[in-house]
Parts: structure tokens; C-alpha cells; sequence
């Protein structure tokens, strides 16, 4: 039997060992999973006859060169920052590794030995970064192929409840790592191209510079703009492009309410408060405000954020339940941005029946034999249950699958790499039709931003 | 004659040398100002004849060590990195030391050694940190003194252009370093207390918390709050003080209109603006703003932060030209807080007749006999001309006042320490007196925050 060795049993790997372990029979494989716990990976493998789960710490050299040296193909589903040393055991040992995360300067590295050594060091490939790659890179290659020219490319994911699941005035549960959530979109400026321009965005105004989305089939959205807009502009090959913008996709409104958390300085994450252990909610949001004891807390914020009485972002206040007087922080030492964190969890923790959601779109305008055109191409995924997510399928299904075509062979080409090349990203994206994560394409006319042709 | 080295012949260093060198005859001195440009140190000393001009290379221990043997006692007006090497020698040769910055915790951290060698180590003595601690002090033991107890206390502190040289509509000139202004108040947020409850203002709302000041005789003024209100919380003696605040004084109107910039992320110095070498003022503000040909950058602006077409706000940016299509920015590599600084350069730098001001202001609340009582004390000194500006006059006075004091024995008490006890302030005080930087005080009715002790 082949041997499969996955690092790691965290919520995102249910998707993969389910999946690893149905190819198993007939694709000849033990899967092993290591895991500082072993109840973590029993409650996946469920002790499934091709399964075997054993206790791995990943700082115990001697355990993790043990099981990597036993394995055929390695699998590190560990949080992004420990994959380097797994990475470099696998160069030592002469084994594939996959992995979902961001390619590191570090990994990034260790390519010349990867080459080297013929050995395929698959990374990103989840579902952002992954999912996005291919299926972006999968148009452009098909425009290009006609003979087409990029002139726009804009990008959108987000991580959302399901609408059967949506009971909320935000529209929006934590399918995913809160505190991400919370700290979103903090740092330098959103950078991105539009018609040629560079454009910058503050963090102060990010949300209030949202796009409006509308996806095919399923209704308007709304994205904010990531940081790193321009970070693929050379890989994918769009150097010359006029519009470069990839965004976080909210249902609409969100971003709106959620700027009021910013301009307080709720989301700041830069210092501790004076005693956040004790504090009450309402005595937190009145951190915030001017000291006045005549006037109330609440009367306070809407004169300060201008926010009138009849205005939707007061009830999505009052429904996260900042201005109450009896429920306390509870923790020491707390940031604003984990007291926010704290807050936001007790709404928005999804329930046992819950659903999340994966929303995806790209729209890519291009001029073809002298006519501009336009294709947007979208993604919806719903989750199964709160195991099997929309988040953890769609992360464990291209981990899985791009394991199987290189184990056997159909994924080839040697290197540190990510998912851009056709060998790649071909027969993954049609591996995962079969699990319903499949595009819709349509076709409209070419938008961009300068219609006119306006020179500036 | 007795040997008083300076290091550091730059800006600050003028009203410091005039001073030693009118009382080095009465006080039979010989003023040694080092440098490493010596023209620097001939400009200030124009060869007087108790004065001597070396060149003088604070990184070059050996001429360091030498110099410093010399001396009988050592003023460091170098940035405030630098002081470290000098006081270490100053410890090693047992030679008293003086400067006007801030203690660092490596200087801190030489006082037992200080203290052992029976020498003083007198730091935070220019005007801020330096008068405020002075004049804050006298007035706080005075009130303890008679027995009262201190309820609140506010400082304010503030470089402006003297009012006669006035003429632009923001009321402000660069009277310091220019970049210290734009990127005013970056960080986390800032801290005080109100009533005993802790409060936070983040940057993003920083310029639209000022405090109006009443400047008893000068009208009124504006003022944002310090990051660091309660830095000195303990060093006063006022742990148990129920409202301590520091600000920094504007005119009127000026942290409105500031606050442009900080939204647009104008302030921002964590990032590279592409091309801005290249680009011109307009495309600079452009880069904030949203992309549509159709419209102009000005009503984009005016849209995205909602000012009015009769708003004062919109007549201060046009002086400041930001919208001009012909002016570059010429600077490689830029952060836009440093096109910022250029752009704002242009038109707020001192010209050669320009006077500058410094506002000063202290907020006293107390509880003396069962009664709460409040008093204000505030100082406006005017420059004299470029060279002996307010700001060099207030750093340099005290500095030298101390440094004679400390070299005729009447400052004796040995340790690094800042200028808070009565044998520090008092005779320094004092003296400044004579050179008109003196502090009026008036008597008020308390005010607090809570004047009808609502609890809340």
C-alpha cells in the first residue's frame, strides 16, 4: 500500500481524510494521521481499515523525521509558520509534500534543491489561495489561447453563512478563524490598479469603499479590497493589465456597520486596556467615547458616528449587545480587537445546524479580434454540515486530489509551485466537478472604468 | 576658567550658547562647543573670546573620551540616541551631564552607578519635556502645600507661528521638525483619564476629539490629545488623580481640517507610493481617491469626505495646492507622509522675518478645606528672530540655568532624574523669569467632568 502522511487533524483536514479515505481501496492507500492529539484524528479517521492515527509533534524532530522517512507523500495541514521544517525533511528524504498555505520566503528557498531532487512541492492549494488560482488561471490561459488580451481581472472570496443558516441583521456568522475576521484589512494601505492608476485605500476608509457584486444567480454582494491586490500580478502573467483588484466578499451592508467598530478603535490591536478582565460590555464601547456622565452611552456613539435613530447599523448594533451593562469581558490583558473578538462570538458562532458558504468571483475583460468583452466566472459552495464545511471541503478537496495526481504521476513538473499551469490546474478543476465545486461562466459586456476612453 | 563642553552646535543649540557665553565673564567660563561641522559651531560662538570651536565626532571615542576628560561639565544637545555613549563617559570620568531629552531606559538604567559616583544627571530640561514638568511641579507642591488635594490635571503644550506672522488660513507654520507634525499621533491610541474611567481615542478620530482651550489673554485655542497622558501619572506623585490628560495646542480649526489627510491615509508612513518621484500633486491626491474620469478630483474628494462647497476645510486645501497638475513631487520612493511633508513644506515654512510662539497651559483642579477649587497657569513666549526662535530660547534657557546651577553647587542631589523637585525648579524658575518666560495664573471656579458627581 502506498502511504499517505497527513501533519495535522484540525478542523480544515475533515474534508481531506474523508475524501483520501473513500480513494483508498481503490487507489491502493494508508493514510496516516498525525497529530499532537490522537483523539483528534480518531474522531476523523473514525478507524477506517486504510486508516492508522498516531501521536506526531512536529518539534520532535527524531518522531517527525521518523514518520516522514516511512511515507511516500507528505501532507502538512499545519498552521502556515511550521511547515518549513516538514518542508525540509521532505527534501532531505526525497519525498512530495502538498500543503494549502502561502508560499514563504523560506519555502520559496528551498526551490533550486526541490528542482534538484525532481520533487514536487505543492503549495497553495486550498481554496484561497487554490481555488481561486486555477479557476482564474484556467480563463486566462483560454482567452489567451483565442489570441485575447487581459485587460481587467478582479477577484472576490468570501467565507459566509449558508442563507438557510443567515438569521442575523449582519448576515454573517465566523465560518472560519475570528480573530482574522477582526484584525481584517489592518496594515499599509489596499493597493490595486484600476484603468492604469494605482490606487491606495487607508485601513480608516476600506469599508467604505466597497464594490458591489452582483453574482450570477445568487444577488448582490459586497467586497472590500484585500492589501495585496497586485502579489499574482506577475505570476499569473497580467504585468500590462489595466484593472487589478482582488476583495473580501460580505453580504451587502456589512461593511457599512462594521466600519463603526473601526472608527471607535474597537478592532485596534495595538494595545491592552486598563482593566479588560472586569470591564462590562457597555463600560467597553464607552472606552470609545467622550466622558460625559449626562449623557448616555448610547446617545453618545450616534452623535459621534452621526448614526440617525432610523438607520439599519443602530439594530446591528444593539443586536451584538454592546451597550450591555451585566455581561463582562472576562479576559486579562485584552486588546480592543479581542474584546471585540469576544463580543462578536456570542452572535456569531455558528449553531450545530448551521451552514457555511464559500462565494467566489472573477470577472475578466479582455479584447479580442478588436472588440472588448467581459466574463465573470462564480463559485457558490454550501457546507454539508458543521464538519464537513463548505470551508474544509473546499480546502481538503484540491489538497486531496492534487495529492493523488502527483502520487500518481499525471502532476509531474518539479519545484516549489503553485497551481497556475494547466498540467496542474486541469485535471484537479475537473476532479472536483464531481464534488460540485464547478464555475459558472457568463458573458456580458465589457464594463471597466473608463468607458469613454477618457484620457486623464 | 571652568570647562563647559556642548555636543551639538544644530538649531537648538543657538539660545543655549548665547547664554553661556553672556555669563561666561561674571561666571569665568570657557564654552567648548563640538561639532562635526565646525562652521555649525563658529556660526553660534562667532569667535567670542571665552568660546572655543572643535570639531567634534560623537562616533569617534577616542576624540569623544578626550574632550569629555576636559570638561568640567557636559551639555549633550544631540538627538536624543545619541546621548548614551556621552553619559557613559561622563559616568566613567565623573563629570556631570545635562540634556534636554526624554530619559531613555539605557539611561535609566546607569543611575545607581550615577549615584555612586555622587554626580547628577539632569535630563528633560528643555521646554517640553522641561517647563511643563517645572511649572507643572511648582504649582501641584504648592497646592499640597497648603493641604489640598489634586482632583485633575491637564497640560498643554504647543510650537506655533507667533501671531504677527500669521498669514495663512490653517494659522500654522513648521516652527520644529517638519516630520514630527505629519505623522503626529501614529501608533496606538491615545490614553488619559476622565473621572476616573479610562478613555481611548484612535488615530482615525484623534483630530476630531480636540479640547478647546481658553489661553487666558491669547483667545482660544485647540488642542488633540497626547498618546502618553499618563506617562508621568506616577513620577508626579498623582496616582490617585481623577482626570489627567496632555494635548498638543493648535489654533482653532486646524484639527479639523488636518483630519482630511489622516482620512484620506495622507499621514500614512508604513508604505511606498508607486512613481512618486514622478507624480504631481494632483495625482498624489488622486491616488486616495476613487477612479472615475468623468469627475473631477476635487469633487471627488469633496463627495468622499462630504465637505461643503462654503466650507473653510475646502479653502485650506486649496492653499495648500494639492490639487495643482503641474507641481511633482520629486522625491524617489516616497511614503505619502513624506509628499505630504513636501507639499505642506511649500507653503508653511518660517520666512526669514517669521516669529514663532510657543503656548503653554496647565489645568489644576483641587480640593483644598472641603472646597474644589481650579487654577490655570499658561505661558506664550515669542521668538525673537530665526536664530533665537521661542523654541531655542525655551530649550536653551534652562539648559544652560541648569547647567550653572549644577556647576555652582546649588543643584547638588546626585542620580539621572528629571526636573521635578524644588531644588531643581525653584531656582530655575526663577531665573527664566528675567528672560520673560514666566507663567501667568488665574483662579477659577472647578469645573471637572462631572460637576453634579453622577455616578456612573
Amino acid at each position: 500500500m502506498r502511504k499517505i502522511l497527513i501533519i495535522g487533524a484540525g478542523k480544515s483536514s475533515a474534508s481531506l481524510i474523508r475524501y483520501l479515505l473513500e480513494e483508498s481501496d481503490k487507489e491502493n492507500l494508508q493514510i496516516i494521521v498525525g497529530d499532537k492529539s490522537v483523539e483528534a484524528v480518531l474522531s476523523k479517521t473514525k478507524n477506517h481499515k486504510n486508516s492508522k492515527a498516531i501521536k506526531l509533534d512536529v518539534f520532535d524532530k527524531e518522531n517527525r523525521q521518523a514518520e516522514i522517512k516511512k511515507a511516500d507523500i507528505i501532507i502538512s495541514m499545519l498552521p502556515a509558520r511550521f511547515h518549513l521544517e516538514v518542508a525540509k525533511d521532505c527534501l532531505r528524504f526525497g519525498k512530495n509534500l502538498v500543503t494549502p498555505s502561502y508560499i514563504s520566503n523560506e519555502m520559496q528557498a528551498l526551490n533550486a534543491d526541490v528542482v534538484a531532487k525532481g520533487l514536487v512541492f505543492m503549495n497553495e492549494i486550498g481554496v484561497d489561495p487554490g481555488i481561486d488560482h486555477m479557476s482564474a488561471m484556467q480563463v486566462i490561459d483560454n482567452i489567451r489561447a483565442k489570441g485575447g488580451k487581459i485587460l481587467l481581472f478582479e477577484s472576490f472570496t468570501g467565507g459566509l453563512v449558508a442563507p438557510e443558516s443567515d438569521n442575523n441583521l449582519w448576515h454573517y456568522k465566523f465560518t472560519w478563524n475570528p480573530r482574522n475576521v477582526v484584525v481584517s484589512g489592518q496594515g499599509s494601505a489596499a493597493k490595486f490598479i484600476q484603468e492604469g492608476k494605482y490606487k491606495y485605500i487607508s485601513y480608516k476608509k476600506l469599508f467604505r469603499r466597497t464594490e458591489i457584486l452582483e453574482v450570477n444567480g445568487h444577488g448582490k454582494f459586497e467586497a472590500y479590497a484585500n492589501r495585496d491586490s497586485l502579489k499574482y500580478r506577475h505570476i499569473y502573467g497580467l504585468d500590462d493589465v489595466l484593472t487589478l483588484y482582488r476583495g473580501t466578499i460580505r453580504r451587502v451592508g456589512f461593511s457599512r456597520a462594521w466600519n463603526v467598530f473601526v472608527q471607535l478603535g474597537m478592532t485596534d490591536d495595538d494595545y491592552i486596556m486598563e482593566g479588560s478582565e472586569n470591564m462590562t460590555y457597555r463600560d467597553f464601547t464607552n472606552s470609545f467615547l467622550v466622558y460625559n456622565p449626562n449623557d448616555s452611552v448610547e446617545l453618545k456613539l450616534r452623535h459621534y458616528l452621526k448614526i440617525d435613530q432610523d438607520d439599519i447599523i443602530w439594530e446591528k448594533l444593539l443586536e451584538l449587545d454592546i451597550f450591555n451593562p451585566d455581561k463582562k469581558v472576562g479576559i486579562k490583558n485584552a486588546t480592543p480587537a479581542q474584546i471585540l473578538q469576544k463580543i462578536l462570538m456570542d452572535k456569531w458562532t455558528l449553531s450545530t445546524d448551521d451552514k457555511d458558504m464559500i462565494v467566489m468571483m472573477h470577472k475578466f475583460g479582455y479584447e479580442l479580434n478588436g472588440k472588448c468583452k467581459q466574463l465573470e466566472s462564480s463559485l457558490m459552495v454550501k457546507g454539508e454540515n458543521q464538519t464537513f464545511t463548505a470551508m474544509a471541503n473546499t480546502v481538503g478537496l484540491p489538497v486531496g486530489i492534487a495529492t493523488l495526481k502527483i502520487l500518481n504521476k499525471i502532476i509531474t513538473k518539479p519545484g516549489v509551485q503553485l497551481p497556475i499551469t494547466k498540467e496542474v490546474y486541469g485535471p484537479i478543476l475537473e476532479a472536483l466537478k464531481e464534488y460540485g465545486i464547478r464555475f459558472k461562466e457568463r458573458e456580458m459586456p465589457y464594463l471597466g472604468y473608463n468607458p469613454n476612453n477618457i484620457v486623464i
